[in-house]
Protein backbone atom coordinates (compact mmCIF):
# COMPACT_ATOMS: atom_id res chain seq x y z
CA UNK A 1 0.00 0.00 0.00
CA UNK A 2 1.13 3.38 -0.81
CA UNK A 3 2.18 5.65 1.30
CA UNK A 4 1.77 9.70 1.01
CA UNK A 5 4.86 10.91 3.51
CA UNK A 6 6.42 7.79 1.27
CA UNK A 7 5.22 9.45 -2.07
CA UNK A 8 6.65 12.25 -0.91
CA UNK A 9 9.93 11.45 0.11
CA UNK A 10 10.21 9.89 -2.53
CA UNK A 11 9.56 12.80 -4.78
CA UNK A 12 11.70 15.03 -3.17
CA UNK A 13 14.63 13.04 -3.89
CA UNK A 14 13.89 11.68 -7.42
CA UNK A 15 13.01 15.39 -8.33
CA UNK A 16 15.16 17.55 -6.74
CA UNK A 17 12.33 20.18 -6.26
CA UNK A 18 10.72 21.27 -2.83
CA UNK A 19 7.84 23.26 -5.21
CA UNK A 20 4.25 22.45 -4.75
CA UNK A 21 2.35 24.35 -7.86
CA UNK A 22 -0.77 25.61 -6.53
CA UNK A 23 -4.01 25.09 -9.10
CA UNK A 24 -6.19 28.11 -8.11
CA UNK A 25 -8.09 28.35 -11.57
CA UNK A 26 -9.74 31.67 -12.03
CA UNK A 27 -12.07 31.70 -15.87
CA UNK A 28 -11.63 35.40 -15.73
CA UNK A 29 -7.74 35.20 -16.22
CA UNK A 30 -7.36 32.76 -18.71
CA UNK A 31 -5.72 33.69 -22.14
CA UNK A 32 -8.43 34.32 -24.74
CA UNK A 33 -8.06 30.95 -26.62
CA UNK A 34 -9.54 29.08 -23.89
CA UNK A 35 -12.20 31.42 -22.75
CA UNK A 36 -15.16 29.94 -24.33
CA UNK A 37 -14.46 25.99 -23.64
CA UNK A 38 -16.95 24.11 -22.02
CA UNK A 39 -13.91 22.25 -19.97
CA UNK A 40 -11.72 25.70 -19.55
CA UNK A 41 -11.40 24.68 -15.69
CA UNK A 42 -9.48 21.30 -16.78
CA UNK A 43 -7.70 22.01 -20.22
CA UNK A 44 -5.98 25.14 -18.30
CA UNK A 45 -5.00 23.52 -15.20
CA UNK A 46 -3.84 20.41 -17.44
CA UNK A 47 -1.83 22.47 -19.52
CA UNK A 48 -0.26 24.13 -16.34
CA UNK A 49 0.39 20.82 -14.60
CA UNK A 50 2.26 19.51 -17.85
CA UNK A 51 4.02 22.25 -18.35
CA UNK A 52 5.54 22.32 -14.14
CA UNK A 53 5.53 18.90 -14.02
CA UNK A 54 9.27 18.78 -14.56
CA UNK A 55 10.23 21.44 -12.09
CA UNK A 56 7.30 20.21 -9.49
CA UNK A 57 7.40 17.90 -6.78
CA UNK A 58 3.63 17.90 -5.85
CA UNK A 59 0.63 19.66 -6.62
CA UNK A 60 -2.22 21.34 -4.80
CA UNK A 61 -5.67 21.89 -6.59
CA UNK A 62 -7.81 24.39 -3.99
CA UNK A 63 -11.31 22.63 -4.34
CA UNK A 64 -13.22 26.47 -3.89
CA UNK A 65 -12.06 27.22 -7.47
CA UNK A 66 -13.84 24.32 -8.66
CA UNK A 67 -16.67 24.71 -6.86
CA UNK A 68 -17.85 28.11 -7.55
CA UNK A 69 -17.75 27.40 -11.25
CA UNK A 70 -19.78 23.91 -10.75
CA UNK A 71 -16.48 21.86 -11.81
CA UNK A 72 -16.19 19.36 -9.68
CA UNK A 73 -16.40 16.93 -12.68
CA UNK A 74 -12.95 19.17 -13.89
CA UNK A 75 -11.04 18.68 -10.45
CA UNK A 76 -11.75 14.56 -10.79
CA UNK A 77 -10.48 14.58 -14.30
CA UNK A 78 -7.18 16.65 -13.37
CA UNK A 79 -6.63 14.66 -10.62
CA UNK A 80 -7.01 11.37 -12.55
CA UNK A 81 -4.69 13.25 -15.95
CA UNK A 82 -1.89 13.86 -12.64
CA UNK A 83 -1.64 10.65 -11.25
CA UNK A 84 -1.94 8.87 -15.07
CA UNK A 85 0.59 11.32 -16.62
CA UNK A 86 2.67 12.22 -13.56
CA UNK A 87 2.75 9.62 -11.50
CA UNK A 88 4.60 9.79 -7.90
CA UNK A 89 3.98 13.30 -7.73
CA UNK A 90 1.24 13.72 -4.78
CA UNK A 91 -1.63 15.43 -5.39
CA UNK A 92 -2.65 17.70 -1.93
CA UNK A 93 -6.39 18.82 -1.94
CA UNK A 94 -6.52 21.69 -0.13
CA UNK A 95 -10.06 21.96 0.95
CA UNK A 96 -9.69 23.12 4.49
CA UNK A 97 -12.07 20.78 5.76
CA UNK A 98 -13.45 20.65 9.53
CA UNK A 99 -16.56 18.95 11.19
CA UNK A 100 -17.82 16.35 13.51
CA UNK A 101 -16.77 12.98 12.99
CA UNK A 102 -20.20 11.54 10.97
CA UNK A 103 -19.56 14.68 8.34
CA UNK A 104 -16.09 14.48 8.72
CA UNK A 105 -16.15 10.74 7.26
CA UNK A 106 -18.28 11.98 4.46
CA UNK A 107 -15.17 14.70 4.32
CA UNK A 108 -12.94 11.82 3.99
CA UNK A 109 -14.57 9.92 1.11
CA UNK A 110 -14.88 13.19 -1.03
CA UNK A 111 -11.42 13.28 -0.90
CA UNK A 112 -9.59 10.38 -0.92
CA UNK A 113 -12.38 8.35 -2.70
CA UNK A 114 -14.23 10.39 -5.58
CA UNK A 115 -11.03 12.87 -6.02
CA UNK A 116 -8.46 10.39 -5.39
CA UNK A 117 -6.01 12.79 -3.42
CA UNK A 118 -3.34 11.71 -1.85
CA UNK A 119 -3.59 14.09 1.37
CA UNK A 120 -5.95 16.75 2.20
CA UNK A 121 -5.87 19.82 4.79
CA UNK A 122 -7.66 19.84 7.16
CA UNK A 123 -9.15 22.99 9.86
CA UNK A 124 -8.27 21.94 14.46
CA UNK A 125 -10.36 23.83 15.71
CA UNK A 126 -13.25 21.22 16.06
CA UNK A 127 -10.26 18.85 17.80
CA UNK A 128 -8.29 15.62 17.06
CA UNK A 129 -12.41 13.89 16.78
CA UNK A 130 -12.61 16.07 13.60
CA UNK A 131 -9.40 15.12 12.10
CA UNK A 132 -9.53 11.00 12.95
CA UNK A 133 -11.64 9.71 10.15
CA UNK A 134 -9.65 10.81 7.47
CA UNK A 135 -6.64 8.81 8.99
CA UNK A 136 -8.33 5.73 9.06
CA UNK A 137 -8.03 6.23 5.35
CA UNK A 138 -4.65 3.96 5.34
CA UNK A 139 -1.77 5.56 3.15
CA UNK A 140 -3.26 9.14 2.88
CA UNK A 141 -2.18 12.35 4.12
CA UNK A 142 -4.02 15.14 6.15
CA UNK A 143 -2.12 18.21 6.89
CA UNK A 144 -3.73 20.50 9.70
CA UNK A 145 -3.77 24.40 9.37
CA UNK A 146 -0.95 25.64 12.13
CA UNK A 147 -0.02 29.49 11.24
CA UNK A 148 -1.90 30.39 8.07
CA UNK A 149 -0.13 33.27 5.58
CA UNK A 150 -2.94 35.74 5.92
CA UNK A 151 -2.79 38.62 8.47
CA UNK A 152 -6.32 37.69 9.98
CA UNK A 153 -4.05 34.54 11.17
CA UNK A 154 -3.24 35.91 14.09
CA UNK A 155 -6.24 37.15 14.95
CA UNK A 156 -6.79 33.23 17.08
CA UNK A 157 -3.59 31.92 16.10
CA UNK A 158 -1.20 34.21 18.04
CA UNK A 159 -3.65 34.06 21.25
CA UNK A 160 -1.32 32.67 24.08
CA UNK A 161 -2.56 29.90 26.24
CA UNK A 162 -0.05 27.71 28.57
CA UNK A 163 2.49 29.99 27.59
CA UNK A 164 2.53 29.97 24.06
CA UNK A 165 0.74 31.26 21.23
CA UNK A 166 -2.39 28.66 19.73
CA UNK A 167 -0.33 27.76 16.77
CA UNK A 168 2.26 26.20 18.56
CA UNK A 169 -0.04 24.39 21.06
CA UNK A 170 -1.56 22.97 17.19
CA UNK A 171 2.00 21.77 16.55
CA UNK A 172 2.25 20.01 19.54
CA UNK A 173 -1.07 18.13 19.51
CA UNK A 174 0.17 17.00 16.03
CA UNK A 175 3.18 16.03 16.55
CA UNK A 176 3.05 14.25 20.35
CA UNK A 177 -1.15 13.30 20.21
CA UNK A 178 -2.79 13.56 17.15
CA UNK A 179 0.15 11.72 14.79
CA UNK A 180 -0.65 7.96 15.18
CA UNK A 181 -0.71 6.90 11.30
CA UNK A 182 2.62 8.64 10.78
CA UNK A 183 0.97 10.47 7.57
CA UNK A 184 0.09 14.07 9.49
CA UNK A 185 1.88 17.17 7.93
CA UNK A 186 1.25 21.06 9.26
CA UNK A 187 0.00 24.22 6.63
CA UNK A 188 2.52 27.02 7.98
CA UNK A 189 2.79 30.15 5.82
CA UNK A 190 5.81 31.83 4.46
CA UNK A 191 5.28 35.05 5.76
CA UNK A 192 6.02 34.34 8.75
CA UNK A 193 9.54 32.45 8.75
CA UNK A 194 9.97 32.69 12.76
CA UNK A 195 7.25 31.13 12.76
CA UNK A 196 8.28 28.10 10.85
CA UNK A 197 11.37 27.81 12.52
CA UNK A 198 9.33 27.18 15.51
CA UNK A 199 7.15 24.87 14.51
CA UNK A 200 10.14 23.14 12.97
CA UNK A 201 11.48 23.00 16.50
CA UNK A 202 8.41 21.15 17.88
CA UNK A 203 7.62 18.64 14.94
CA UNK A 204 10.60 17.17 14.06
CA UNK A 205 10.49 15.95 10.38
CA UNK A 206 6.79 16.40 9.76
CA UNK A 207 6.36 17.94 6.13
CA UNK A 208 4.81 21.43 6.07
CA UNK A 209 3.48 22.92 3.44
CA UNK A 210 4.17 26.48 3.12
CA UNK A 211 1.93 28.32 1.27
CA UNK A 212 2.67 32.04 0.57
CA UNK A 213 6.02 32.43 -1.46
CA UNK A 214 4.73 34.37 -4.55
CA UNK A 215 2.37 36.49 -5.26
CA UNK A 216 1.48 36.85 -0.91
CA UNK A 217 4.90 37.40 -0.62
CA UNK A 218 6.48 35.56 1.39
CA UNK A 219 10.60 35.75 1.62
CA UNK A 220 12.04 32.18 0.39
CA UNK A 221 15.32 32.55 1.51
CA UNK A 222 14.39 32.86 5.31
CA UNK A 223 11.47 30.32 4.54
CA UNK A 224 14.03 27.50 3.16
CA UNK A 225 16.40 28.29 6.27
CA UNK A 226 13.16 27.94 8.71
CA UNK A 227 11.72 25.13 7.31
CA UNK A 228 14.66 22.62 6.47
CA UNK A 229 15.05 19.04 7.80
CA UNK A 230 18.49 17.20 8.60
CA UNK A 231 17.43 15.59 5.17
CA UNK A 232 17.60 19.01 3.37
CA UNK A 233 13.75 18.72 2.28
CA UNK A 234 10.45 18.51 4.34
CA UNK A 235 8.67 21.47 2.85
CA UNK A 236 6.21 21.80 0.35
CA UNK A 237 6.54 25.09 -0.92
CA UNK A 238 3.80 26.33 -2.32
CA UNK A 239 3.08 28.74 -5.23
CA UNK A 240 0.12 29.24 -7.20
CA UNK A 241 -0.91 32.65 -8.95
CA UNK A 242 2.56 33.86 -9.42
CA UNK A 243 3.24 30.25 -11.29
CA UNK A 244 -0.09 29.80 -13.36
CA UNK A 245 -0.58 32.95 -14.03
CA UNK A 246 2.77 34.10 -14.89
CA UNK A 247 1.79 34.26 -18.76
CA UNK A 248 -1.66 36.17 -19.76
CA UNK A 249 -1.45 35.14 -23.40
CA UNK A 250 -1.15 32.17 -25.59
CA UNK A 251 2.55 31.51 -24.21
CA UNK A 252 0.81 31.05 -20.55
CA UNK A 253 2.36 27.20 -20.41
CA UNK A 254 5.81 28.47 -21.25
CA UNK A 255 5.89 31.04 -19.07
CA UNK A 256 4.75 28.72 -16.54
CA UNK A 257 6.81 26.54 -16.75
CA UNK A 258 9.56 29.60 -16.72
CA UNK A 259 8.34 30.40 -13.32
CA UNK A 260 8.27 27.01 -11.82
CA UNK A 261 11.68 26.50 -13.27
CA UNK A 262 12.93 29.80 -11.33
CA UNK A 263 10.78 29.45 -8.19
CA UNK A 264 12.54 25.92 -8.32
CA UNK A 265 16.02 26.80 -8.76
CA UNK A 266 15.38 29.96 -6.28
CA UNK A 267 14.42 27.60 -3.37
CA UNK A 268 17.66 24.97 -3.78
CA UNK A 269 19.71 28.16 -3.90
CA UNK A 270 19.36 28.30 -0.44
CA UNK A 271 18.83 24.81 0.60
CA UNK B 1 -33.38 43.28 -0.35
CA UNK B 2 -33.53 40.41 1.88
CA UNK B 3 -31.81 40.26 4.89
CA UNK B 4 -31.15 36.59 6.50
CA UNK B 5 -31.35 37.85 10.26
CA UNK B 6 -34.64 39.23 9.38
CA UNK B 7 -36.08 36.68 7.24
CA UNK B 8 -35.49 34.39 10.22
CA UNK B 9 -36.75 36.61 12.91
CA UNK B 10 -40.44 36.50 10.71
CA UNK B 11 -39.95 32.52 10.34
CA UNK B 12 -39.41 32.37 14.31
CA UNK B 13 -42.55 34.49 14.73
CA UNK B 14 -44.85 33.05 11.78
CA UNK B 15 -44.03 29.34 12.37
CA UNK B 16 -44.16 29.91 16.28
CA UNK B 17 -41.04 27.15 15.55
CA UNK B 18 -37.00 27.10 16.73
CA UNK B 19 -36.39 24.17 15.01
CA UNK B 20 -33.50 23.94 12.32
CA UNK B 21 -34.25 20.28 10.16
CA UNK B 22 -30.92 19.45 9.01
CA UNK B 23 -30.35 17.30 6.32
CA UNK B 24 -27.35 14.60 6.38
CA UNK B 25 -28.53 12.30 3.32
CA UNK B 26 -27.12 8.83 3.51
CA UNK B 27 -28.13 6.38 0.54
CA UNK B 28 -27.41 3.37 2.79
CA UNK B 29 -30.07 4.73 5.37
CA UNK B 30 -32.89 5.02 2.38
CA UNK B 31 -36.12 3.22 2.61
CA UNK B 32 -35.61 0.50 -0.41
CA UNK B 33 -38.34 2.42 -2.49
CA UNK B 34 -35.95 5.09 -2.81
CA UNK B 35 -32.52 2.93 -2.69
CA UNK B 36 -31.83 2.60 -6.89
CA UNK B 37 -33.36 6.12 -7.82
CA UNK B 38 -30.86 8.66 -9.91
CA UNK B 39 -31.95 10.92 -7.70
CA UNK B 40 -32.16 9.33 -4.72
CA UNK B 41 -30.71 11.85 -2.38
CA UNK B 42 -33.06 14.73 -3.88
CA UNK B 43 -36.18 13.04 -4.06
CA UNK B 44 -34.95 11.77 0.09
CA UNK B 45 -34.51 15.09 1.03
CA UNK B 46 -37.30 17.02 -0.59
CA UNK B 47 -39.71 14.21 0.90
CA UNK B 48 -38.26 15.58 4.19
CA UNK B 49 -38.60 18.53 3.50
CA UNK B 50 -42.01 19.08 2.47
CA UNK B 51 -42.94 16.66 5.38
CA UNK B 52 -41.22 18.60 8.25
CA UNK B 53 -41.67 22.00 7.31
CA UNK B 54 -44.79 23.16 8.81
CA UNK B 55 -42.62 22.21 11.92
CA UNK B 56 -39.90 24.25 11.00
CA UNK B 57 -38.48 27.25 10.74
CA UNK B 58 -34.80 26.47 8.75
CA UNK B 59 -33.20 23.93 6.94
CA UNK B 60 -30.01 23.30 7.20
CA UNK B 61 -28.26 20.86 3.91
CA UNK B 62 -24.53 19.46 5.14
CA UNK B 63 -22.60 19.60 1.91
CA UNK B 64 -20.11 16.61 2.55
CA UNK B 65 -23.11 14.30 2.47
CA UNK B 66 -23.58 15.76 -1.18
CA UNK B 67 -20.42 16.09 -2.08
CA UNK B 68 -19.25 12.56 -1.26
CA UNK B 69 -22.04 10.79 -3.13
CA UNK B 70 -20.97 13.41 -6.66
CA UNK B 71 -24.62 15.14 -5.50
CA UNK B 72 -24.09 18.10 -5.96
CA UNK B 73 -26.73 19.20 -8.67
CA UNK B 74 -29.33 17.18 -5.95
CA UNK B 75 -28.13 19.91 -3.59
CA UNK B 76 -28.57 22.88 -6.06
CA UNK B 77 -32.40 21.57 -6.82
CA UNK B 78 -33.20 20.97 -2.86
CA UNK B 79 -32.66 24.64 -1.80
CA UNK B 80 -34.13 25.77 -5.21
CA UNK B 81 -36.88 23.97 -4.06
CA UNK B 82 -36.81 25.00 -0.57
CA UNK B 83 -37.23 28.28 -1.92
CA UNK B 84 -39.95 27.53 -4.23
CA UNK B 85 -42.05 25.68 -1.80
CA UNK B 86 -41.43 27.07 1.31
CA UNK B 87 -40.60 31.00 0.54
CA UNK B 88 -39.32 32.48 4.09
CA UNK B 89 -38.23 29.71 5.43
CA UNK B 90 -34.00 30.18 5.64
CA UNK B 91 -31.44 27.73 3.91
CA UNK B 92 -28.44 27.38 5.95
CA UNK B 93 -25.57 25.65 3.98
CA UNK B 94 -23.19 23.86 6.44
CA UNK B 95 -19.96 23.69 5.48
CA UNK B 96 -17.53 25.22 8.05
CA UNK B 97 -15.84 26.55 5.19
CA UNK B 98 -12.51 28.85 6.29
CA UNK B 99 -9.35 30.01 4.05
CA UNK B 100 -7.55 33.15 2.63
CA UNK B 101 -9.70 36.33 1.34
CA UNK B 102 -9.22 35.15 -1.97
CA UNK B 103 -9.86 31.63 -2.06
CA UNK B 104 -12.88 32.52 0.83
CA UNK B 105 -14.30 34.83 -2.03
CA UNK B 106 -14.50 31.46 -3.91
CA UNK B 107 -16.61 29.63 -1.17
CA UNK B 108 -18.69 32.51 -0.76
CA UNK B 109 -19.86 32.30 -4.58
CA UNK B 110 -20.49 28.45 -4.05
CA UNK B 111 -22.95 29.03 -0.81
CA UNK B 112 -24.76 31.91 -2.15
CA UNK B 113 -24.39 32.41 -5.89
CA UNK B 114 -24.14 28.97 -6.84
CA UNK B 115 -26.48 26.98 -4.33
CA UNK B 116 -28.36 30.39 -3.34
CA UNK B 117 -28.27 29.46 0.56
CA UNK B 118 -29.34 32.35 2.73
CA UNK B 119 -26.59 31.78 5.45
CA UNK B 120 -23.07 29.10 5.50
CA UNK B 121 -21.52 28.38 8.26
CA UNK B 122 -17.68 29.44 8.77
CA UNK B 123 -14.84 28.26 10.66
CA UNK B 124 -12.99 31.18 12.63
CA UNK B 125 -9.46 29.74 13.11
CA UNK B 126 -7.78 31.30 9.83
CA UNK B 127 -9.42 35.46 11.59
CA UNK B 128 -11.54 37.91 10.49
CA UNK B 129 -10.05 38.32 6.67
CA UNK B 130 -10.85 34.75 6.02
CA UNK B 131 -14.42 35.81 7.09
CA UNK B 132 -15.09 39.38 5.48
CA UNK B 133 -15.62 38.00 1.84
CA UNK B 134 -19.06 36.54 2.65
CA UNK B 135 -20.13 39.42 4.51
CA UNK B 136 -19.76 41.44 1.33
CA UNK B 137 -22.70 39.31 -0.35
CA UNK B 138 -25.54 41.86 1.60
CA UNK B 139 -28.29 40.39 3.57
CA UNK B 140 -26.33 36.96 3.72
CA UNK B 141 -25.65 35.18 6.56
CA UNK B 142 -22.72 34.11 8.65
CA UNK B 143 -22.62 31.83 11.11
CA UNK B 144 -18.79 31.07 12.97
CA UNK B 145 -18.08 27.84 14.60
CA UNK B 146 -17.66 28.78 18.45
CA UNK B 147 -18.35 26.08 20.75
CA UNK B 148 -18.96 22.75 18.78
CA UNK B 149 -20.89 20.34 19.83
CA UNK B 150 -18.42 17.12 19.47
CA UNK B 151 -16.01 15.56 22.29
CA UNK B 152 -12.79 16.95 20.60
CA UNK B 153 -14.17 20.41 20.55
CA UNK B 154 -12.32 20.53 24.05
CA UNK B 155 -9.11 20.21 22.58
CA UNK B 156 -8.73 23.85 21.03
CA UNK B 157 -12.10 25.55 22.11
CA UNK B 158 -11.49 25.16 25.93
CA UNK B 159 -7.80 26.66 26.13
CA UNK B 160 -7.69 29.66 28.66
CA UNK B 161 -6.15 32.35 26.70
CA UNK B 162 -6.46 36.36 28.40
CA UNK B 163 -8.18 34.39 31.54
CA UNK B 164 -11.29 32.84 29.23
CA UNK B 165 -11.62 30.20 26.90
CA UNK B 166 -11.04 30.58 23.63
CA UNK B 167 -14.59 29.95 22.41
CA UNK B 168 -15.21 33.03 24.61
CA UNK B 169 -12.71 35.24 22.60
CA UNK B 170 -14.56 33.59 19.60
CA UNK B 171 -17.93 34.78 20.95
CA UNK B 172 -16.23 38.26 21.65
CA UNK B 173 -14.87 38.64 18.37
CA UNK B 174 -17.87 38.02 16.93
CA UNK B 175 -20.04 40.62 19.00
CA UNK B 176 -17.81 43.67 19.14
CA UNK B 177 -15.93 43.28 15.95
CA UNK B 178 -16.42 40.85 13.30
CA UNK B 179 -20.39 41.87 12.63
CA UNK B 180 -20.79 45.49 11.19
CA UNK B 181 -23.01 43.41 8.38
CA UNK B 182 -25.29 42.81 11.46
CA UNK B 183 -25.77 39.38 9.49
CA UNK B 184 -23.59 37.13 11.88
CA UNK B 185 -24.70 34.23 14.31
CA UNK B 186 -22.59 31.52 15.97
CA UNK B 187 -22.54 27.67 16.27
CA UNK B 188 -22.55 26.56 20.36
CA UNK B 189 -23.24 22.64 20.85
CA UNK B 190 -26.18 21.69 22.99
CA UNK B 191 -24.44 19.27 24.55
CA UNK B 192 -23.01 22.08 26.65
CA UNK B 193 -25.85 24.59 27.68
CA UNK B 194 -23.38 26.09 30.06
CA UNK B 195 -21.39 27.18 27.59
CA UNK B 196 -24.62 28.35 25.67
CA UNK B 197 -25.47 30.52 28.62
CA UNK B 198 -21.98 31.83 28.89
CA UNK B 199 -21.95 32.42 25.00
CA UNK B 200 -25.37 34.28 24.85
CA UNK B 201 -24.41 36.44 27.66
CA UNK B 202 -21.51 37.91 25.45
CA UNK B 203 -23.23 38.11 22.27
CA UNK B 204 -26.67 39.86 23.36
CA UNK B 205 -29.48 38.87 20.84
CA UNK B 206 -27.04 37.26 18.28
CA UNK B 207 -28.74 33.76 16.52
CA UNK B 208 -27.18 31.02 17.82
CA UNK B 209 -27.24 27.67 15.33
CA UNK B 210 -27.56 24.88 17.98
CA UNK B 211 -26.70 21.31 16.85
CA UNK B 212 -26.44 18.38 19.39
CA UNK B 213 -30.23 17.38 20.51
CA UNK B 214 -31.47 14.67 19.05
CA UNK B 215 -28.63 11.70 18.19
CA UNK B 216 -25.76 13.70 20.02
CA UNK B 217 -28.19 13.53 23.22
CA UNK B 218 -28.44 17.54 24.10
CA UNK B 219 -30.53 18.55 26.97
CA UNK B 220 -33.76 20.32 25.36
CA UNK B 221 -34.92 22.16 28.43
CA UNK B 222 -31.57 23.46 29.83
CA UNK B 223 -30.88 24.07 26.06
CA UNK B 224 -33.93 26.46 25.35
CA UNK B 225 -33.35 28.13 28.89
CA UNK B 226 -29.31 28.83 28.14
CA UNK B 227 -30.08 30.36 24.84
CA UNK B 228 -33.04 32.36 24.68
CA UNK B 229 -33.27 36.03 23.84
CA UNK B 230 -35.67 38.53 25.37
CA UNK B 231 -37.88 37.65 22.61
CA UNK B 232 -38.14 34.33 23.39
CA UNK B 233 -36.33 33.35 20.00
CA UNK B 234 -32.52 33.50 19.21
CA UNK B 235 -32.15 29.61 18.57
CA UNK B 236 -32.03 27.56 15.20
CA UNK B 237 -32.25 24.64 17.29
CA UNK B 238 -31.05 21.32 15.08
CA UNK B 239 -32.07 18.08 14.69
CA UNK B 240 -30.70 15.87 11.97
CA UNK B 241 -30.65 12.51 12.34
CA UNK B 242 -33.22 11.95 14.85
CA UNK B 243 -35.75 13.33 12.56
CA UNK B 244 -34.71 12.31 9.00
CA UNK B 245 -34.35 8.91 9.73
CA UNK B 246 -36.65 8.80 12.37
CA UNK B 247 -38.48 6.05 9.73
CA UNK B 248 -36.85 3.13 8.20
CA UNK B 249 -39.67 2.05 5.52
CA UNK B 250 -41.55 3.27 3.32
CA UNK B 251 -43.26 5.49 6.07
CA UNK B 252 -40.22 7.86 6.33
CA UNK B 253 -42.23 11.25 5.41
CA UNK B 254 -44.99 10.48 8.35
CA UNK B 255 -41.65 9.41 10.95
CA UNK B 256 -40.03 12.70 10.08
CA UNK B 257 -43.17 14.66 10.43
CA UNK B 258 -43.78 13.10 13.23
CA UNK B 259 -40.40 13.61 15.02
CA UNK B 260 -40.47 17.07 13.84
CA UNK B 261 -43.85 17.89 15.36
CA UNK B 262 -42.50 16.62 18.37
CA UNK B 263 -39.00 18.36 18.66
CA UNK B 264 -40.88 21.63 17.90
CA UNK B 265 -43.70 21.52 20.90
CA UNK B 266 -40.93 19.81 23.30
CA UNK B 267 -38.75 22.94 22.65
CA UNK B 268 -41.76 25.24 22.75
CA UNK B 269 -42.54 23.56 26.44
CA UNK B 270 -39.37 25.14 27.63
CA UNK B 271 -39.74 28.52 25.98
Amino acid sequence: MSSFIQTLNDAWQRTNSLLCVGLDPEPTKFPGALANRPDAIFDFCRTIVDATAPYASSFKPQIAYFAAHRAEDQLEQLIAHIHAHHPGLPVILDAKRGDIGSTAEQYAREAFERYRADAVTVNPYMGFDSIEPYLEHAGKGVIVLCRTSNAGGSDLQFLETGGRPLYQVVAGLAAEKWNASGELGLVVGATFPKEIEAVRGIVGDMPLLIPGIGAQGGDVDATVRAGRTAANTGMLINSSRAIIYAGKGDDFADAAASAARETRDLINQYR
